[in-house]
């Protein structure tokens, strides 16, 4: 089949897109910045320059739709942010509709980590099942759940804000105005955050990633701590979902052989479904792809829709 | 359409079983105690000359199957129960294989939290959506999450063991192995437990109630801190399903007015997603029946599934 869709991911930080087949082949993609400081108009106009770019490139493909995959609360039915701390200049203002209009061509919106989950489904580690919950460690931790193949969107589109789901319950204040988020204990930033707590200096993750593998006993230490709570944060899931599959993503993964020493004890500890199943907590495998393949797979999902 | 179906539900101290038409009419009715210090074989003859005396004043019309309702850990393939704290005895018993076997009509076996979720989304609290989230407060807190009309069962059947989601890391240990759980700081069990930590002596969930409507400061207190625990597990649920509706039931309802406020002020302060939107927290309208009326529903089901 010659259809194809364009999936775009736009972050705090990355302005990318790709055009997908149906297949799954990846047919053109562009990567750039996001040009926030240069303010909203900037940055949708960039937004349709690289859709409209990659329909040329796929010539007489059919498009079937344009998937968008942005940090922050959605409200699906509106098709815009209802809050993210990326991407505040698009609070509330109606994205969807706009690139729509100016494209001319159906646009569907989603949450990230929604879109990077139903990516893992389609081509990455989730293949074989229809179930799964991928957490995203990154600045925060995003959350996204297929169940039986679909997103799991709940009534307004706001499900699987698993990072806010609270693992100390008087631990770290959050943005979101709860205490002890899982984000706040176990992300990219928090590991950073545990260095500096620890005396390791202003630290980036990898960086405490790399005194860890040098021996450094507090790098070593902060990355058990993270797992400890990450295992929290997963004995919960696990017990709530009985999913066969959990995937993690993001920039602390190298760190794996720290931090999932301390997660599986934990989990063993805390859950009696993982204790009693066979359930899988693994290593994502598109990286920043993820949400690509799952923002283009929402746009022939379009197609199918009509 | 004459079509009916029976549903049982056994729990640790009742068996109880009645024959519904697909209308959601309740034909007939059977209660009796779970002999279960008279042994296994007791019990399962009971439930069989339960089912059999129903279908008896049935009469004419057409028995589409039978569903069963147990606590516990149940693999849903297997249809034995995995792991129960209140039937012990029927741990890996192929109950529902067993019964099938004597009374030559198909039988499904369910969780008793999930029939009861599934009863309230037919008939009761949760007639208007499609997706809810049930918790039973009693000896522990039994879940049941429907999604799309449909229970939640995981890879195996054990999804929805929201009472042991942890809310005190270091918490209470729980018989399944993990701390904290919320079953050990919100049940009916839990509040008895709290009475006597701010000694108000032996009391039942109830008794501790009626303390509090005679303005008992210690009682009132009691109720507060489980209504602010139940909050944090509920804020869980809430970030992680954007559900539209989450319905209590059990003994300590009653004492709606001395939980709530706590309840919903924990709610608001860590659900980002409770403050944004018309999520609701109600309480459940079936009482004991709803684990009848979702067992028969999932015995009707039966039918439909040929």
């Amino acid at each position: 089949m010659a259809d194809y869709s364009i999936g775009v991911d736009l972050g705090g930080t990355n302005l990318r897109a790709a055009a997908i087949a149906s297949s799954g082949e990846i047919l053109a993609k562009i990567s750039g910045i996001a040009k926030l400081s240069e303010g909203r108009e900037t940055v949708v106009t960039d937004m349709v320059d690289s859709v409209v770019k990659l329909r040329e490139q796929c010539g007489d493909r059919r498009l079937t739709g344009v998937g968008i995959g942005v940090p922050g609360f959605i409200d699906l039915d509106k098709g815009y942010i209802v809050g993210s701390n990326n991407l505040p200049q698009f609070d509330q203002y109606p994205i969807r509709d706009e690139i729509e209009l100016r494209l001319g061509t159906r646009v569907v919106l989603e949450n990230d980590a929604n879109a990077a989950a139903l990516g893992e489904k389609w081509m990455g580690a989730g293949k074989d099942v229809q179930d799964l919950v991928l957490l995203t460690l990154g600045t925060g931790i995003g959350g996204g759940i297929v169940s039986a193949g679909k997103i799991l969107h709940g009534f307004v589109g706001m499900a699987g804000e698993i990072g806010h789901v609270t693992v100390v319950p008087n631990g770290y204040p959050c943005g979101c105005g709860n205490r002890g988020c899982l984000e706040k204990h176990a992300s990219a930033t928090a590991i950073a955050g545990m260095a500096r707590v620890v005396q390791l200096g202003n630290l980036t993750s990898e960086e405490v990633y790399e005194l860890a593998v040098d021996g450094e006993p507090r790098a070593r230490r902060v990355f058990e701590v993270m797992g400890e709570v990450l295992g929290m944060g997963l004995a919960t899931l696990v017990n709530i979902f009985n999913f066969p599959l959990y995937l993690l993503s993001g920039g602390p993964l190298p760190a794996w052989d720290f931090f999932a020493p301390t997660m599986f004890r934990t989990l063993e500890e805390r859950s009696f479904t993982f204790r009693n199943t066979k359930t899988r907590i693994e290593r994502a495998t598109l990286g920043s792809e993820a949400g690509l393949f799952g923002a283009a797979y929402l746009g022939l999902e379009l197609e199918a829709a009509h």
